[in-house]
């Protein structure tokens, strides 16, 4: 068998799962509300022929034909390894069972609408039960070393360990409470309230996408900019990558800086280069991965000094509302720091304990030590312990995010290894361009998004998170950055250490 | 095999062909330019997926073991007639022959937008003559009785023949001709450059949305309206059906005209009804009775007087540079006759010539009954005689339509028989709901759109459109109504019979 053979065969699967997130996306921006229906047909018969694909006698073949063949190059490995461990994954699962499955989460899904509306653990209850059930079984089927945790961990951030994330989760938590603490007792409170105004949708529009074109986003060739009620990216190939936000005429920071977050996975799928199309890599090298990108983008940029030192005044321009509030004041606006109970509306500080929370209570769950009943009350303890607050109903607690509801455990920690990837990223960086901040200032991305692209774009999945974050800064993934990151700007915003 | 199992099947083709709709649409509507290559390849891999489904093996047992069975319902009658059609207009042509036809016409799309730049017809030529040959030869292929054109026509009007054509457009080109002579000879003349004006984009949308939803055009949750660079209508089920339009400042007419026309289309696919999708009849009866429910919008509805009395006035309070124009004016305006050089552009009464232009000359050279070097000298001879204008160069002669560049013969046909269709509709619609123009001057369209749902829409493509015609009018397909129609309102007009 032919290597182009094989790559014109995982074309087609490319293909088709650009075809799905078409269909995802348009049903998010566009779809006449009757249609979802007729979609969702359309959906399921377009992934059905994508797992035929992946878990064909062909592909078999194609597998058996290529392991173990030496002289392979780096990419060709790479795509080896992926394609043998997504056919893998599948055909281990027993085709009844998984079609079971899908089922069940559909039911999971509406269920968990429900109770959350209804503000009822309950309600949801038998079917987290069954969703875990299920997700334990395929980690078992799948094998694993150490941790049942692991196999889930690894469809998300491949190669990631629930030991490793146990190490850097439990430093990190514990610096993160302990400044919390710090921050909550400083005399020196900041307030967003001054930020309140009206900001007509046209103008945060204008200014999102001055800012996105700096940053290197091309939404004139390659990408666009629409409304759906949850920001989000997608792409179909390389040179159509789109994001998405969501306006609020009161308030221009949901819009702004959920476009540059989204901004930040863009530019990433915008500068996977063509020849990784038709490899199964064409993508970024994990979920985690992905979200440092983001992660980048609006943290450690978006909330710098530096940054709003070149567009504040641009924003002072457009509203007068702005004009008396100056730009520490503005600086310190949006980087109020404020336990909170939802995860979405969490600062750059306690986000990440948010997170820990979900992992910690996954573990749990997955490895059967804790039981279903308890998942509320374990729950409320935990944000408690951690953050210093208690929802006052299970809508505002467990059943806040629709993860679990259609099976995804293991997906949450990377949203807080995103931050730590970005952090220990960005310390390279400034090793590698310390002009990087007057750059900045001056409003020039070039160099920040040039170093990304030739440092953790280009490659696509071709490596895994661990091996990239290696291969990158010369050191294993750790807690240390991103902690002394935010010990340093904190420190300094709330007079503490 | 089982009904029900041939059902899900065609099902399968339908998702497929709905998602290739998609995206076209999107392609026109929202892609990013340089997403053009990859987008090209998605779709091509998805219809190279339908045209196996519909030409597989499996296909044929499907067919094979329904076909003269007894007892079968109408629809499925149908069906079975229909997908036989398919299988076998797919299968006579060699696969060979048909991947070289589908490399041909794409080299001979690039030719024509060349050609048309360049206004030079050379360039187009032997592309022109490969398209010749090759519809020629499928014609063959599928044999044929008298005419080799009427295996063309049939792809896009089911059962319409060459030798019925020659009748009715026969006695339509002679009755255009007089009529227009007539008026070119009357004193009286209309001008249309009272229309001329500022019409802002959101306001023509506002009233061009108020016309749709008085129709019977649903966008609140089963359509929408979009813009894209030249108006068409596209569905996904019948419960996504999107229309586009394109705006012009300094005119309504384009926008507003071709909302009433896309909106036409739209309403017809909006109300096929669920029990046809998966059966290949969930679509119009054909292209011109397709075209018949935009024509009937956009002609006999849109260009009336009744139409007008109602919506003038909305028009005039939303545009001041309309109040000195009264309605009277106003109608006339928007029904001037002017023979033009390009189709699209031209008026109700001469647009029927255009196509039977088209048609007169596909008809010669599928027949081999003229030479390619001809076929401008001949456009441009019938041009004068039934027109009366000559064009200055190619592109706005015979290189003006994309048409023949894509080796669509038997398409242009069907935009005649759309206005043949309509008024011969229109005129039954008359006998049944004698009050129509008082329920349109009072804006009540509901009476129209239930009568056309009932008699047409319902059945989708159950009927063929002669059958259909013959069903709700008790008489064949005719172009006395449509004549009868054209003299009435351009006599009155022109003061001219």
């Amino acid at each position: 068998m032919e290597l182009t053979e094989l790559k014109e065969y995982l074309k087609k699967i490319e293909y088709l799962n650009s075809t799905i997130s078409l269909l995802h996306w348009d049903s998010m921006v566009n779809m006449p509300k009757e249609a979802m229906e007729y979609r969702s047909e359309m959906i399921g018969y377009l992934a059905g022929e994508s797992y035929k694909l992946t878990t064909s006698e062909k592909m078999k073949a194609f597998i058996d034909s290529f392991t173990g063949m030496e002289d392979l190059d780096l990419i060709t490995k790479a795509m080896l390894e992926n394609i043998t461990k997504e056919y893998q994954k599948a055909t281990k699962i027993p085709e009844a069972e998984f079609v079971q499955y899908e089922i069940d989460k559909a039911l999971s899904q509406s269920a968990w609408e429900e109770g959350k509306k209804k503000k009822d653990f309950s309600i949801f209850k038998p079917h987290l039960a069954k969703m875990i059930a299920a997700n334990k079984k395929f980690s078992e089927y799948w094998g694993f070393v150490d941790n049942k945790y692991d196999g889930l961990l690894d469809l998300y951030e491949p190669g990631m360990t629930t030991e490793r994330l146990d190490l850097v989760f439990g430093e990190l938590r514990e610096a993160l409470v302990d400044l919390l603490r710090n921050i909550q007792n400083s005399d020196r409170k900041t307030d967003d309230a001054i930020l309140k105004g009206d900001y007509s949708i046209d103008s945060q529009r204008k200014l999102g996408e001055a800012i996105l074109e700096k940053l290197g986003y091309d939404f004139e060739t390659r990408g666009r900019i629409d409304v759906s009620a949850h920001p989000f990216t997608t792409n179909f190939g390389n040179k159509d990558v789109r994001i998405t936000t969501k306006y609020n005429t009161a308030d221009f920071r949901p819009a702004i800086f959920s476009l540059i977050h989204e901004g930040g996975h863009g530019i990433y799928e915008q500068n996977i280069p063509d020849e990784l199309l038709g490899t199964s890599l064409a993508t970024g090298a994990s979920m985690g991965m992905h979200e440092s990108q983001s992660r980048f983008y609006e943290n450690v940029l978006r909330k710098s000094m530096e940054f709003w030192s070149y567009f504040y005044p641009k924003f002072q321009e457009t509203y007068p509302e702005l004009e008396r509030v100056d730009l520490k004041s503005f600086y310190q606006a949006i980087n109020c720091v404020e336990p909170s109970l939802i995860r979405i509306d969490a600062d750059e500080l306690t986000y990440s304990l948010h997170v820990i929370i979900r992992y910690e209570m996954e573990k749990l769950l997955i490895n059967g030590d804790i039981l279903i009943d308890d998942v509320p009350r374990l729950w409320n303890e935990k944000y408690k312990e951690y953050l210093g607050v208690t929802p006052e109903n299970d809508a505002e607690g467990v059943l806040q995010d629709v993860h679990w509801s259609g099976g995804d455990f293991g997906y949450f920690p990377t949203y807080a290894l995103g931050n730590l990837y970005g952090a220990q990223l960005f310390h390279k960086l400034k090793e590698d361009l310390p002009d990087w901040n007057h750059q900045v200032e001056g409003g020039d991305f070039s160099s920040i998004t040039k170093w990304l692209r030739e440092n953790v774009h280009q490659y696509g999945a071709t490596f895994k998170p661990a091996e990239l974050i290696r291969k990158v800064t010369g050191e294993e993934l750790s807690a240390t950055y991103f902690i002394e990151y935010l010990n340093n700007k904190f420190g300094k915003l709330y007079g503490v250490s």
